[in-house]
């Protein structure tokens, strides 16, 4: 299935994550009002050069008018496409303890069209449990479900030492994606897509807000 | 105290959220050996512009040398410290259900100089507690561990219902700066910085990438 025909697969993660970027600030300029926005003013709004916007864009396909500018809404619609945040994504959670139940509750997940359909750990004590909605299956059912319920993608929140089970339990299940709060490095084949999590950039803009306090 | 006193206080959120990019780009360079690299391959690596890169760090100085480029280890440096991340940040946590449980845990505050020397809640069945090498502590108790621990950042872990409680204890204690993963939007007095954390762009990323498996 080939969902974004014509998008070149050598495209930098950097470009990819600054899509989000715009899309934010896209979705703010239509809450605003905006019907149209230039790439000037879209770069002056995140500190971005035009040319580096009209760059980037350009990776995906010609979005603006000469003249116009872009269209909010349309290039909204056109960016989740791109991302993939535009349909539903049946996810599952490896990984039950202290993160994997405050990720249980997270409610960040269902706006992005990620809907957690099933939890997996291997510890006795939380196998059986009913977390919100969410019962805790044991991991030798992953495969079984991620089947069931046609399952690409899978959030992975146990601590390092059982990191290489979960990872293993996750190939063999069919996985395609993985977004890692597991505090380790994950080497994969090439078939499963990583995305990793650390909170090292909000660190460094929260010591420079308060920095920034201390000037103010 | 001004520490950073030939940086503009207007510099854009978006600018400040790159020198973390063009941070973990040089510690890779310098760990790849280069001494020293071009705009033009920095923003190679990143996508960006050669300009896009220079017009940035024109925002805090004279960094780079004609002819020679950026000295990596010495620019690792100079943004450590326009950052704010070459120091050590004393942090209190504020919610210590589940998520605060699992940040107690988390191992990626130290090497961004955050160091957590205390933890607060409200509910009986938390509070005296120890999780780790921490002591859970009532919350009516934070100002008087601000003032003596010369805190001035909190991690805000609450849920919804708890959010207004616990930004009062925070304004009132002194703190100057929040980072939230509370699920709510905060609104503060001007003398207190705030970062959100929300997953919203690795959804995205995770989304994209696991589109592309699927055209690979």
């Amino acid at each position: 299935m080939n969902s974004n025909p014509s998008i070149d697969s050598k495209i930098p993660k950097a470009v990819v994550s600054r899509l989000s970027l715009y899309l934010r600030e896209l979705q703010q300029l239509a809450r605003e009002g905006a019907a149209t926005v230039s790439s000037k003013r879209l770069g002056d709004r995140l500190g971005f050069t035009a040319s580096q916007i009209r760059k980037d864009f350009a990776y995906f396909g010609q979005f603006g008018r000469p003249g116009i500018g872009y269209h909010c809404e349309e290039l909204v619609t056109k960016i989740r496409s791109i991302l993939g945040t535009d349909r539903t994504w049946p996810v599952v959670l490896i990984g039950c303890g202290n993160l994997g139940q405050a990720l249980l509750g997270y409610r960040g997940f269902s706006p992005q069209g990620f809907e957690l359909v099933a939890a997996f750990d291997v510890a006795d004590e939380l196998v059986g449990r009913q977390v919100g909605d969410t019962e805790i299956m044991h991991l030798s059912r992953l495969k079984e479900v991620v089947q069931q319920k046609k399952v690409r993608v899978a959030v992975l929140a146990v601590p390092a030492e059982a990191v290489d089970a979960a990872v293993d339990a996750i190939i063999q299940a069919g996985i395609t994606g993985i977004l890692n709060f597991a505090p380790v490095t994950l080497s994969l084949p090439k078939q499963v897509g990583l995305v990793e999590v650390d909170l090292a950039r909000e660190l460094e803009q929260l010591a420079f807000t308060v920095l920034q306090q201390d000037d103010g």
